[in-house]
């Protein structure tokens, strides 16, 4: 398996985690020998691994969102990798990405950000025009 | 300069560029030997420099927020490095990460991604509440 497709199968194993729910999958792939962050939509960032476990905790023992991720691109730099996706929740459609770390022959998230797309628009539109009052 | 300090530069670097606003350096600040991102408030991901670099055209040629940077934390994992930080755009605060490579003594961006928060908070509430319907 290259390491794209080791980053790739990283990453949709967050995402069956995060669907199923299994709180013990999310949390062994989180790191802990650096900090790890993570920006759920809408909240402020979370950065320390206690904090972004609760974070998991809540969402996962809630009633987790019937999420399906797509679109996934990788991107690897040496020991570090992200993927950027869409990450669909009913009508919804967010754009997210997810960073890893390379650890004995795992890739370990980092950080997660999952940002709310304004417009259900198709992927990357030629001209987007840019949302007002902010950048 | 340490490592942290000069991610710190690069980064503030990309707000002084942002604000004042200057085309030219907020290209000379994006990588160019690796695929860049960029996760606009709202927008889908862009995932080419040509289409970065149209963006930061559109949004400096008009009139860009008189957008500035706070609270920020510097990750730094061997050659990649990336800042989680405050935007502060009027009333207005968003969560923005961004990405950074280490080429030739500089630290080049290879990502920026920033979202909006759904409250206005002060800075990382013990208790978030996860907004509803999406994680």
């Amino acid at each position: 398996m290259n390491q794209a497709t080791e980053v790739l199968a990283a990453n949709q194993e967050f995402y069956r985690a995060f669907a199923t729910p299994d709180l013990a999958a999310m949390d062994g792939l989180w790191a802990v020998d650096v900090p790890v962050t993570c920006v759920h939509p809408g909240w402020d960032a979370l950065n320390s691994r206690d904090q972004v476990m609760e974070s998991w905790r809540a969402i996962l023992s809630g009633s987790p969102p019937p999420i399906r991720c797509q679109d996934e691109e990788v991107f690897v730099h040496g020991e570090t990798a992200y993927v950027i996706c869409h990450e669909v929740i009913d009508d919804n459609r967010l754009v997210a990405i997810n960073m890893f770390v390379r650890r004995e022959q795992r890739w370990l998230m980092v950080h997660h950000q999952a940002s709310p797309m304004a417009v259900r628009a198709a992927r990357r539109p030629a001209n987007p025009a840019p949302p007002r009052r902010l950048h």
